[in-house]
């Protein structure tokens, strides 16, 4: 297509890498994906979301037993990427304004959507730079350990963590879903028919191998949505109440 | 700086873009976006957010109403991106599979996030083919008349619009907060004098100029702050009440 350029070429090619060299990321090269994420466009220009970059050994290690994976451990640069609404906070009572509408949810998604604009600003600029990358949602299986770890005070709540370097490894393609499934023109359209349309997915999906699990073919999608849907982590099913944990009111009207 | 390629010379100059040309997007671009929506990174593979392309002047009205901004209305490309849990919990339903899972908080923040990563991922593409962007946190004004507009089912939930097309103004580069108030190594570090840090800062905003308000200067960011915790939407303040109206259950402890 006449169109790609690098940049797109690098999106389309876009893989998770779980293994990485033991070269560092060069200092330029972070000082330059900082300018990035400073230049991401924020809501509102509130710029509520903050990065904690993770260089302590120790500190990865006690992220990977969150995450579950020991891989966390050993990323070359992890970053953790938060909203934060007590920085803002903190610079409105330094000029005497006490609003409690700082911790209101309409903030806490500003800074959620913020942190994640963010993150995805930052892949893209790092990939475009030939390094892998890898996304952390698993910092979010225990979120009480995990700001307590991080030292996050009241108004900020993690989203999602970032693992990057230069690649050791390269994986397959994933397969994904047909966007015709995904995109829709003017209104949302249901289908009566889901297990027709994702059938030829579900195929696919079996013949892409997952270096995760050496030669054991991976199940198709439609089995993967129902092992997901029983294999529940209670503690992350009541994120919310971490959310509230960490000083933001939800405003709850009765029901 | 060495490392500086097209893409990241691209983010650094990345701008909010107001007002566009008559031009379309070419089909060939918008199949292009589609593909590179498609490759973006997705929380356990789940791939839990749809995009909603909106063609329909009337609809394009309709937002434009909620946003409270009449350029919505003039986008040449209005796509809004939102949390789909609904597919999935079809697609496990019609394999006998019911589990109340899918309705729970960490789907939804796992389908908000895949929104996120996959409308940034977007503007990266099309800003790197001379397009330009603006995001539309705004269609949250009112969650429930715009679930309305788009015939949004349960289980799925608008996180954030996005427009582009050809830009039609230059506007300044807009100042930013020191990342050094932004970004920490292992631990969150909490500041003592914010008005000393963002002094500079304060004074950088106020010589910039927003198209919005022809020559009028800006405030200060610590003076925007204050404003707009002082201007409560009460409406947006109490989202979780529209998330919880989408079907999603809170699974709240007693306090």
């Amino acid at each position: 297509m006449e169109h790609i350029n690098d940049m797109i070429k690098a999106q389309l090619e876009h893989r998770t890498i779980r293994e990485y060299t033991q070269d560092k990321v060069p200092g330029e090269i972070i000082d330059l994906l900082i300018k990035v994420a400073e230049r991401t466009a924020t809501s509102n220009s509130m710029q509520a979301c903050s990065i904690i970059r993770v260089t302590d050994a120790g500190i990865k290690k006690e992220l990977a037993d969150v995450c579950k994976q020991e891989y966390v451990a050993r990323m070359p640069e992890l970053w953790i990427f938060i909203v934060d609404q007590y920085r803002n906070g903190r610079i409105a009572a330094e000029k005497d304004c006490h609003e409690d509408s700082i911790s209101d949810m309409d903030r806490f998604f500003q800074g959620f959507t913020d942190a994640c604009l963010m993150a995805q600003n930052v892949v893209n600029a790092a990939e475009s730079l030939g390094l892998g990358t890898v996304y952390y949602g698993s910092i979010l299986n225990d979120p009480a350990r995990t700001i307590e770890i991080l030292g996050l005070p009241k108004l900020t709540f993690p989203v999602l963590g970032l693992g990057f370097g230069y690649p050791n490894q390269e994986p397959q393609l994933k397969p994904r879903m047909d966007m015709r499934l995904r995109m829709f023109e003017n209104k949302y359209k249901c289908f009566d028919n889901y297990s027709e349309l994702i059938k030829e997915y579900d195929e696919i999906m079996q013949t892409y191998y997952d270096l995760r699990q050496a030669n054991k073919r991976v199940d198709s999608f439609s089995s993967q949505v129902v092992t997901k849907l029983k294999n529940v982590n209670p503690v992350r099913q009541r994120i919310v109440n971490d959310i509230v944990g960490q000083g933001f009111d939800l405003k709850l009207e009765n029901n």
